[in-house]
C-alpha cells in the first residue's frame, strides 16, 4: 500500500474512526484502524465490535492495499504535523511496519495484519430512508438526556427510535428514560420509514452519531433491520448493533389527565432553579415548587448548610400546589426548551407531571416527584 | 453584621479567597470563608492554616460585624446570580444563620462562629520591597514548572527566591528543580530587597500568587520573614508559610564548561520533539538527539508501536553529539523560550545541558540527560 493525502482531509477522517475505539482494550487489534487504499479512495475503519465506522477520503493512491495501525497513535501524529502538509502513507506488507512520511518528519508504525481485523458483517435492512441532519439531531439531542445508565435495565441504555401515532398520524419518534424522566421526541415520518422496526440504538452510538449531524445540509441514509442501525452520509458510514431487549410500554406513563398548567420563562426558570439547589450538596438535591396564583416559589432545605427561596412571576390558574422534584432532572427538562415558554401540567403532588414547549406536542417530557 | 454590595464586585473578591480553601476539610471552620464588615470595607478572610488570603472589598456597611460561612456555597451563589445585582448579606449573631438577598433570591446559610476561625498570627516581616506585577509573574512563570511533586523531598515542593550574585551584580532569584532539571530566573534586584532571607515559596502559594500578577501595571509590596512570606495589592494580601528547610546548593549543578552550542527555533524544535514522542506511550519517554554540522535529528525508538525520526535545520559547528533526554522535560524547557531562539550548550552524552534563550543568562535551564 502505497497513499499520499492532504494532511487535514487525513486527520478528518482518522478523527471519526478513533473516536470508536475504546481506550483501553484487551484485544489489541481493536486498538487500531484499518486502512484501505484503492482506486481513488482511501478507507479508515474502526471499531469495538458494536460499533463500526467506515471513513472515507479522496487520496492519491500509488500501490493499492490495506493494513492496521494504532488508531490513537496515528491519530496524533497526524494531529501535530503542520497544516496543509502532504502525508504518505506505506506499508510493504512485510515488514511489520507503516510508515508515515511528511515533510522532514518519518515515522514507522507497529502493524497487525489486516486479516485479524473484525470487519462487521453486513446485514440485510429491511428498512431504508432519508431523513435531513437537522431532524435527526433534534431526535436525539432532546431525548438523550434520559438515557439510564442502569446496567441492569440494559434495554433503558438507549434511545428507542420506532414509528408511532402521533396527534396528526403517524411519526418518527425517539424515547428515552431512566424510569425517573422520559423524553419523547417526534418529527415528520421519513417517506420508507413506515415499516421500521423499533430499535434501540445505544448511548454510544448516538454519542457517536451526533458528529454526523453537524452539516444542516447533510442528507443521512438511515437504514435499520431488527438487530442493526446504519446512519450514512456520503464519507462516513456508521453502523452499530441495537440493544437487543423490549423497551417497555412508555404510553402509559405519560400522564393524559394533568389539567393543572403553569407556563414560565424557560431560562428564568432554569436559572433560579439552579441558584435554590446551590445551598445543598447532596447528589438528589429536591426542590420544591410552591404554586399559588401567578406566582411560583423555588425552595431548597438543607438542615445542614443552609435554605434557599425564590419567587418567581408565572402564569399559573388554578389551586395552592407544592410538589418537590430532583433538581437535576428539573434543569435538564428546563434546558431543552429553546424556542417558547415551558408549560408545566401537574396532577397532584404524587403524581408524574408532565412537561413541554408552549403548545408543542412534539416533544414532551415526563419527570417524577421527589416528596418534599 | 449588615451590608450590602454590588454583585461583580463581590464575586471577585470571594472568587480569590474560595480558591485557597481544600476542597476535602476534615476540619469544619476551614471550609469557611470568614466575612468582617466595618467602615466602608468588607473583609474574606479563607485560610489553609498555610496560606491566608484577605480579599477586600468596598460596601455599604450598615452594621459593623463578622461571621463565616462556607467558601464554595457562598461563591457559587454569587456567581450564579444575575449580574449587577445588589447583595445584601445580614447576619444576626444569633441565629447561626446569614442570610443572602438579591431581588428575589433568598438563601440562609449555615454560619460558624468567628471566634473559631483561625487567623494566621501575624508575623515580623525582616524585609520589605515593592515589585512589579511582571517581574514577579516572569520570576515565577518560567520557574514553576520544575518544582518537585516528590513528598520526600519536602524542600523541592517549592521555589527558592533569594538574592544571589548575577553576572551584573545582586539580582533577585528564583529557582525551582526536581533533581532532573532545573530552572533559574534572575530579575534586577528590587530596592530594599538585598537583606531578604532566601525562602522557599510552597507550589501552592506560587498558584495562589499568579493571581494577584495578572495586572501589569500593578505594584505588589513583598514582605518576607525566615518563616513567612507576604504578596500584598491594595486590595488582596496573600500570607503564606515558606518550606521549613534548606534548598540545597544548586549553583554546583549548573554546567560552566559546556561548548557545544546548538542554537534552534524554539517552537519548531518544541513540535518536532512533541511530534517524535507521539510514537511512544511511555511516561519517560526519551527522545534522541543526534548533532551534526548544522543539522539535528531528533528521534525516537519505542520497539512495541514504533519509532519516528525528524531533521531539523539548526547553527551547530562541533562534534558528532548523540545525547538523549526525557521528551517532557525537553518540551516544558523549550516552551520557556518566548523571543529568541533556544540556545543548548552541551558538554557529553552524559552530562547536564544547558538551555537559555539567546544569549540572555537571566534565564537559565539546566536538563539531565537520559541514557539512549
Amino acid at each position: 500500500m502505497k497513499l499520499s493525502i492532504e494532511r487535514g482531509t487525513l486527520l478528518k477522517a482518522v478523527s471519526q474512526a478513533q473516536s470508536v475505539v475504546e481506550r483501553r482494550n484487551t484485544i489489541p487489534i481493536l486498538a487500531n484502524v484499518l486502512i484501505e487504499a484503492e482506486g481513488d479512495t482511501v478507507q479508515f475503519r474502526a471499531t469495538d465490535l458494536d460499533i463500526e465506522v467506515v471513513d472515507k477520503a479522496p487520496a492519491k493512491v500509488e500501490r493499492a492495499g490495506a493494513t492496521t495501525v494504532s488508531a490513537v497513535t496515528l491519530h496524533e501524529i497526524i494531529r501535530k504535523l503542520p497544516d496543509g502538509a502532504l502525508v504518505t502513507l506505506t506499508d510493504d506488507g512485510a515488514s511489520g511496519r507503516m510508515s508515515v512520511e511528511a515533510g522532514r518528519s518519518n515515522f514507522s508504525l507497529a502493524t497487525l495484519p489486516r486479516e485479524d481485523f473484525p470487519v462487521m458483517a453486513s446485514s440485510e435492512y429491511t428498512c431504508n430512508f432519508t431523513a435531513d441532519a437537522p431532524v435527526l439531531r433534534r431526535l436525539f439531542d432532546k431525548s438523550k438526556f434520559a438515557i439510564s445508565t442502569e446496567e441492569t435495565r440494559y434495554y433503558l441504555n438507549g434511545v428507542y427510535m420506532h414509528v408511532a401515532d402521533g396527534d396528526g398520524g403517524q411519526v418518527l419518534r425517539c424515547v428515552a428514560t431512566d424510569g425517573h424522566r422520559l423524553a419523547r421526541i417526534d418529527a415528520d415520518l421519513p417517506e420508507g420509514a413506515a415499516d421500521m422496526p423499533g430499535v434501540i440504538v445505544p448511548r454510544k452510538t448516538v454519542g457517536e452519531l451526533r458528529k454526523l449531524l453537524d452539516d444542516d445540509e447533510a442528507k443521512i441514509a438511515v437504514s435499520v433491520s431488527e438487530t442493526k442501525v446504519r446512519f450514512a452520509t456520503p464519507d462516513i458510514t456508521l453502523t452499530s448493533k441495537v440493544i437487543d431487549g423490549t423497551f417497555p410500554d412508555y404510553t402509559r406513563v405519560i400522564p393524559t389527565g394533568n389539567t393543572r398548567r403553569l407556563e414560565v420563562d424557560a431560562s428564568e426558570f432554569a436559572q433560579a432553579v439552579d441558584r435554590v439547589a446551590t445551598v445543598s450538596s447532596e447528589r438528589s438535591r429536591a426542590v420544591k415548587l410552591a404554586l399559588d396564583e401567578d406566582r411560583l416559589v423555588l425552595s431548597v432545605n438543607a438542615p445542614d448548610s443552609g435554605n434557599a427561596e425564590e419567587e418567581l412571576a408565572v402564569a399559573y390558574g388554578d389551586d395552592h400546589l407544592e410538589i418537590g422534584f430532583n433538581a437535576k432532572y428539573l434543569l435538564e427538562i428546563a434546558s431543552q426548551v429553546d424556542r417558547e415558554n415551558a408549560v408545566f401540567l401537574f396532577n397532584s403532588s404524587g403524581d408524574p407531571t408532565l412537561m413541554r414547549e408552549g403548545n408543542d406536542t412534539s416533544a414532551v417530557y415526563v419527570v417524577m416527584p421527589m416528596r418534599v
